[in-house]
């Protein structure tokens, strides 16, 4: 046996589906990927792990390409887990963690998904893929589908940050800007599918992209010496991200990797999750609020955080699961807020933070003066891309000085 | 002791000067940083080192930060070595590889420097930074001097990129632009150093940037387990990189490291540095062509590769040393062709490379077609920054697709 998976089964209702080809959803909804982890148990060990190279590829047994096959890969994945010290005593938390994202492969968490969708593509013979994206998922797609010698065809809102449009092209993928939002996008994907020889990469909508972001939450894990936060903040769009760390840590407690916390005779604890949206399109939030296992359409979606413009999610249902089975809450952050927190926390740390982990401070502010978060928690935001990809989130103005006659007033100002 | 420097060392004469206080130049030329290699060879191994954190400060007895000081730290250093099999045979090469330096914190190698001299500076009580900077730099001495919780003012030329003047400023850095170029800005700088109380972050005018730059030549020996490359390609500007490399085969020469290369009896064989400029603004490949060791200010520097737009170095005779003394030798790439070389590399792997590597592949062409690099040579070309930083330098427009009438021709073209 050169892979680990038992087998892929259906989100929404348990059918078993076979390991090995092609597959994208089950009745629309999407699939989880199964793995026989009382062998990976007996095969590795966290001691063998912590000895292997920096890239997520060290959770080999946990992820579906076949030992015997090459990734595809840029060298993604160990980021680092940053304590702050000095944001945590602004929000009076003294176990403040940014897992910095940014420093990822085309600059943001998506490198990721697609290191294993685009790994998982090529080994099952696919030549061309396309998908919809809000801005870095296409760019990401575009340098793995590049590095991995396959097409890409990428479709964005005609609104998406200019750099994820430059980055698209950069990859050389065929790359679209569409009048509509990501859902219209991702409807001449789909449409286009048969008649293209397109395969599918969007989220959730072929099952190994969320592999490749499950190994966030496994991350985490090892860099706390296998003890999980109490908090986790993130920034939901499509939703990927939150359901892949869920589904690693449920992975982990089985295989008994995790510690127990407290005294002996102590059970593990796993994180509540804190689901955070941008009050302009936040459609988990309102369906938690709603006690409702499914999510509507979002109308109007307008956000300046563009991954979080994501007005209909197919994985609500896996979303709102994981949020509820982990103690914790969806929340939405306010818009005005959203540029001032990425220069507060970027210039408070030095760590580049996006606009849609920008939501998430302004949700944890909230959270943290309302006691919902205690002072000594260990809480891990999610800072999923790198600012400088949305010049248009921030405004900015740099005063010019004459070097024939140096205003000294105006530098010390 | 808590730390394994001897001494600082003047670059122009050797001059020996004392560790532990602010230095900057000696008479105007760089400062070395010397080592007690042998005690450090007594404190540590190759396989110790192998054992720790994926980050530059792995290499800590190499570094000039006492043992007992927590470094200033987001998470650099240990970018992976990238090998390029579809690039290298389109060039005729079988062992490229690209050293992604992209995915540093701040989006460019300029972290590694930084990340040691801000360390440094916080620990000798420095309060208040400055800096001119072609642009990458300012972004990174902003980043590190909001974690270390420092002052910093940042000076770059009215036309650096957009990317550069937005992160500055989202790092909270008081930042300035200046009708003029990057010498222009270090003059505002040094007029400014004890009115304003900044000290002085300029390339090669204080010692411990270079000592950062270093550990890319630490990690390349140590991904190639020991072995040194046979060639390398370096953008070079200011020059902090290619010498400070030289340095670190140096330092782990004498630290008996590195392994000799062929059969038993064989010598250590140390890499030919080739130093790439862009046409617009090449001081030192001009000065190594008149076989001189200090290098003129180069007249109406202008290219878009912005990193390289810097017409007077201060370290120019150690470039030129290190260049020479390695078999090297510098040369000059086509600005015409940087774009194409972006969009083409960048495709060709998925790695994001900066307009500053696209000059290093034009003279790489050129020299493979020439034989002047042999096909199975291991060459090595940094990519020294993320290319969405810049926009300007490769246009881009993407076709607009209209969602109530998809043309699907337009999308096959
Ligand atoms: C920077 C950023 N953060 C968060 C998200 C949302 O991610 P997920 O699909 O995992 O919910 C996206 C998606 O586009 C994104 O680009
Ligand atoms: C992307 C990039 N490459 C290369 C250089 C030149 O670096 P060095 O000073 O090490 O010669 C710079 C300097 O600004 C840069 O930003």
């Amino acid at each position: 046996m050169n892979h680990y998976v038992s087998h892929l089964e259906a989100a929404i209702d348990g059918t078993v589906l076979p390991f090995g080809r092609l597959a994208n959803t089950h009745t629309g909804r999407p699939i989880w990927v199964r793995y026989h982890l009382d062998e990976v148990r007996a095969a590795v060990a966290p001691a063998a792990i912590a000895a292997r190279a920096p890239s997520l590829w060290r959770y080999r047994e946990l992820l579906p390409l076949p030992l015997d096959q090459e990734p595809v890969s840029l060298g993604e994945g160990m980021t680092p887990l940053l304590h702050c010290a000095r944001l945590g005593n602004q929000l009076g938390l003294s176990n403040l963690f940014v897992k910095d994202e940014s420093q990822l492969p085309t600059g943001s968490f998506k490198s990721r998904g697609m290191a294993a969708a685009v790994s998982m593509a090529r080994w099952l013979g696919v030549k061309r893929v396309a998908l919809p994206t809000a801005g870095n998922a296409g760019g990401a797609a575009a340098a793995y589908a590049a590095r991995a010698g396959l097409e890409c065809f990428v479709f964005m809102p005609h609104d998406t940050p200019v750099v994820n449009q430059f980055e698209a092209q950069l990859y050389g993928a065929k790359a679209f800007r569409v009048n509509g939002l990501i859902n219209d996008c991702g409807k001449i994907v789909k449409d286009g599918a048969e008649r293209m020889g397109w395969f599918d990469l969007s989220t959730l909508k072929e099952p190994y992209r969320l592999e490749g972001k499950k190994t966030m939450g496994l991350e985490v894990a090892e860099q706390m010496h296998w003890h999980l936060p109490d908090v986790i903040f993130y920034p939901t769009g499509g939703g990927t991200g939150l359901i892949g760390m869920w589904k690693a840590f449920a992975e982990l407690a089985e295989l008994g990797w995790l510690r127990a916390e407290g005294p002996a005779g102590g059970g593990l604890r796993y994180p509540r999750l804190i689901s955070c949206q941008a009050e302009g399109c936040a459609p988990i939030a309102t369906a938690f609020a709603k006690g409702e296992r499914f999510a509507e359409l979002f109308p109007n979606a307008r956000t300046v955080a563009s991954g979080l413009r994501v007005p209909v999610a197919v994985g609500d249902f896996m979303i709102l699961d994981a949020i509820r089975a982990s103690g914790g809450t969806a929340a939405v952050g306010a818009e005005a807020k959203i540029a001032g927190w990425m220069q507060r926390a970027s210039s408070a740390e030095g760590i580049s933070i996006c606009p849609e982990t920008a939501v998430c401070f302004d949700v944890l502010e909230r959270m943290a003066a309302a006691g919902e978060v205690k002072p000594d928690e260990r809480v891990v935001v999610f800072n999923t891309g790198a600012a400088p990809k949305y010049l248009e989130a921030m405004p900015f103005e740099l005063p010019t000085i004459d070097k024939g006659a140096v205003d000294w007033n105006l530098i010390e100002r």
